[in-house]
């Protein structure tokens, strides 16, 4: 899957991965109206709204971009109908030829690391037949519980061709707490990179591995250190627009080949039709705004990239 | 809510939260069966199986014990169906007078520890009405984003006297990897224990805070430390039973008040009746061995807490 990811980087020309975070205050109200409608201002009609919002960002984005990223937690608020609408967000995405990262940051002690690795990215054996279940291409994991927690997800991603990007240095104030200590006189982040680089070399696809990492964007410093610690690892860069980071910090996270790093931004690009600058757009025009952001933020990256 | 567990546990003489992690190896054929007949071999077959099973341990321990911890990963890997048998399961807990504390280890950065804290604790607005998804009692964290992923979480504790279970040193073989690495000659879970002090300041009980950690039974000494890191934290003990943890080793997590820890067993209870011990109530009388392994640690634990 990393290959593919790659192929289709290559393809677009947009090393651009598109957060489906959809927060209800992102979504135009004549599609919360609609929903509301239908199912009263519950959980279902939350859940409706943010599908019918996903749904046509996708439709105008799909060619441009590699992959989203929808972010679980904002469906998870939902209850089981928000887990619905991430699960026909997920496949819809599938089936518009969109690589889905499962941005669900799981992790665990081994047995239940494995039935995280199999609810999102593998399979689960129900009576005789093996079942998926959210079927995401990858997936966003924690290590702080260490190699057994990591390890079923590494054994998926073999069998199944699936990837996982490993939480290293994330891109916000607070991440710095625990993440920067120093273990004998290096960054806790140095560490988890390194063995980043140990669990991606069992996961190898033909140049890159696939395990790769997250590491903001808002820290272009120590992602020039941690793109020397982890070559082969594809480096998940969240932090672009929103949060602060901008396309000439990008460079840092990339490789000569120009390969190695796929950038996130979220709001920047869902909740454009709310910005200045794509306002003439207007309400009803919200998913044409999210389509003219992304054309925006990949002229940003390669004048990011060129610069350097 | 955290007063309410210390009264709970005061009133059943068992510092017991029985892990509801339901594996479909531990569930009867008749239950499986019957559940398969009616769905097939699918997620919302197993999802059938796993709620009945569950529903049939909790009629049989909810006098028992103050708490159950059911493991969404167990549920997740059924997708859909399997978060909605997990939404069911906390409802009927809450409705037998038992705590629940949602396995989630959620953590993510602001706004989304946010999303996640409204979905497993808090409500979330919806229109013009206040919502909630899962309403668990309290929540399991992952601390590795530090404190911006917390504070939504301990902002969620005080408006709607939840709790939150940080880990700081987790049961499984590997957890030193990080965990132990030393900071300035001391390990890492020493510094996060230190937070959970300083971030539990903020959210007191009477006499405990609604922040609590994980500290595995498996690691005894490094229980010791941590208890007096944080002295009015309520200790979460996994890894008791099917781990390797002993009654005789939960002393150290135990403040001179006999408070403070709560010991939680999952297979250990729930898959009783396949182990030599309870062979005797058979298949049909899987919640009945529950029943009776949880007698058996509560014991465990007073011999335990009495030799110290």
């Amino acid at each position: 899957m990393i290959d593919r990811l790659i192929e289709r980087i290559q393809e677009t020309g947009a090393p651009i991965v598109v957060g489906l975070d959809p927060m209800l205050r992102f979504i135009p109200e004549k599609i919360l109206g609609r929903a509301f409608d239908k199912y009263g201002e519950t959980p279902a009609g939350a859940a409706e709204a943010v599908w019918q919002f996903n749904r046509a960002i996708v439709d105008e984005i799909a060619g441009l971009v590699p992959a989203v990223k929808p972010q679980i937690a904002m469906y998870e608020q939902f209850g089981t109908a928000g887990v619905e609408a991430f699960a026909k967000t997920v496949e819809y995405c599938r089936q518009q030829g969109l690589l889905v990262i499962g941005d669900v940051k799981r992790g665990d002690i081994g047995s239940t690391s494995a039935a995280y690795a199999a609810a999102h990215l593998g399979r689960v054996q129900i009576g005789s037949r093996l079942c998926s279940a959210f079927n995401e291409d990858f997936a966003t994991v924690n290590p702080y519980l260490g190699t057994d927690g990591i390890e079923p997800f590494l054994q998926v991603c073999r069998e199944e061709d699936k990837g996982i990007f490993v939480l290293v240095k994330t891109s916000n104030p607070s991440s710095g707490e625990f993440q920067d200590r120093l273990v004998d006189g290096r960054p806790l982040y140095e560490i988890v990179g390194e063995k980043v680089a140990e669990w991606g070399a069992s996961c190898m696809g033909e140049t890159y591995s696939r395990v790769g990492a997250v590491v903001g964007a808002t820290y272009p410093e120590m992602g020039a250190v941690l793109r020397a610690i982890m070559p082969k690892a594809y480096i998940l860069v969240p932090g672009y627009g929103a949060q602060g980071g901008k396309g000439k910090d990008l460079a840092p996270f990339f490789n000569e080949d120009g390969l190695g790093a796929i950038v996130n931004s979220s709001r920047g690009i869902i909740a454009a039709w709310q910005q200045a600058d794509y306002a003439s757009y207007g309400e009803d025009g919200f998913a044409k705004a999210s389509r003219a952001a992304v054309i925006a933020m990949r002229e940003d990256i390669r004048q990011g990239l060129e610069s350097r």
